[in-house]
C-alpha cells in the first residue's frame, strides 16, 4: 500500500493526572497517540511537548516500522524527560514519512476502555 | 443525491479486549466502522488491518448498497481471519465509490451506548 | 462576522436505543446535530436520514437564524416521520448558507452530559 | 518551530449545566478550548459565543504565548459577561497568529477525566 497521511500533526489537548489523585488505581487514565504507517519505509517520528508555563520538552524519538501501527502512551515517554503530571500539555508529531495520527484517552478501569478520541490536526 | 465523501480512509486506533478481561459481559466494548454511501451505485469496500508486530491482515470485503449506511463491527470480521484480541490495531478502508467513514466505540453495558467517535482521516 | 463553514455535511453514525431497553430512564441517550450559523442570513437546512435496510427518510427541514446556533436532537425530528428506534442510521445535512456542524451524543443520566462528539465531515 | 494551524476555528457544541442540576459537585463537567501556539510570536485570541435565542456574546480576549498551550475553560470566561448556564452555545475562535484548537469536555468526578474531544473546525 502507498504511504497514507501527512508528515506533521498537532494535538492541543493533553493531561496526565497527578499520582496522588487516583484514590484507586482503577481510575487512572492514559493518553495515547496512535500512529499508522501504511507505507513501505519505516517512519522516524519526533514528538515535541508544549506546556502553558515553560519551554517545550523533547524531542521524543520513536520509529513506526513499515506497514505497522504504534500506539504510544504519553505516560511511557521518558527520554529526554518524563512528561510532568498535573500540567496541561499539547503535542506536535513530526515524521519523515507520511503517517496518520489519532489521539485517544484510555480509562484503565476496564482494560483499554477508551474515553475520547479524535483524528489529530494535520499541519502539512 | 450525489455520492459524497472519499475513496480512502484511515483509523489509527483499534483494540478488542481479551475475552478473559471482562469480569462481566456487560463491560464488553465493540469498535465499529460506520460507512455511509449516499450515491446511486453500490460501494465495494476493502478493509486492511495493521498491527504493531505482524504483517497486515485482510483484505476484508463488504458492500455498502446505494443510499445505505453500514455500521460494521470489527469484532464481527472473520474472513480471512478474526481480528486478534488484546492487540493494538489500525485500519484502512478503501472503496470503489465515494463513502463517508466514522469510527465509533460502543459500550454494551447500555445498548449501543457510544464512548468515542471521530470522523476517520480521508486519505484521497 | 462572515458566514463560516460549508453547505454539506455528513455523519455516518447514528442510533436511537429502543424504548424498552432503558431499564431506567436515566440511561437514555440522545443524539444531536449542533449547527452554527455565523453569517448574516438565516440558513435553511435539510436533513436526510439513511438506513441499512430501507430507503432514506426526509427531508427534515429547519432554520438556523443569522448569528445563532441550533442543537437539534434527532429524537425530536417527527416530520415527515420519526426516526425509528433500534436501527442504525446516518445523516446528511445540507444548507443554503455556510454552517458548521458537530455531532454529539448526550447521556441524560446527568443533565446534558456528553459522551462523544466529532466535527461532521464536510462534503463541499 | 514554525507556527502551525489556522487563524479561525469553530465549535458548534457547548453547554454549561445549571448550578442547581449537580446533585453532587462531583458530577460537574467543564468544557475547555485547548489552544496550541507553536510559533515564535504570541497569539492574540478572540472568542465569540453564539446562542440559540439571543445575540452573540463577546469578544472574550486572551493571549497564547509563543511556544505555549492554553487550555481555557469556558466556565472561567467572565469578561464581558459569564457564559449563561443551561443554554446551548457555540463558539468561534479567531487569532492573529496560526494556532491549533481542540474542544474537550472534562468530568471532574475524576480529576480532569475527559469525556469527549474533537479537533475544532478550521474556517480559513
Amino acid at each position: 500500500m502507498r504511504a497514507l497521511g501527512k508528515r506533521c500533526w498537532a494535538i492541543p489537548e493533553g493531561y496526565i493526572p497527578p499520582a496522588s489523585t487516583g484514590t484507586s488505581r482503577q481510575m487512572t487514565s492514559h493518553e495515547a497517540v496512535c500512529m499508522l504507517n501504511t507505507g513501505e519505509r519505516e517512519a522516524h517520528v519526533t514528538i515535541t511537548i508544549f506546556f502553558s508555563d515553560r519551554e517545550p520538552a523533547g524531542p521524543y524519538r520513536m520509529t513506526v516500522p513499515a506497514r505497522r501501527t504504534l500506539h504510544q502512551r504519553f505516560n511511557d515517554l521518558t527520554d529526554p524527560e518524563p512528561i510532568p503530571a498535573d500540567k496541561d500539555y499539547a503535542s506536535v508529531i513530526e515524521s519523515d514519512e507520511p503517517i496518520v495520527v489519532q489521539h485517544t484517552r484510555l480509562d484503565s478501569r476496564q482494560a483499554e476502555l477508551a474515553l475520547l478520541s479524535t483524528i489529530a490536526f494535520s499541519c502539512d
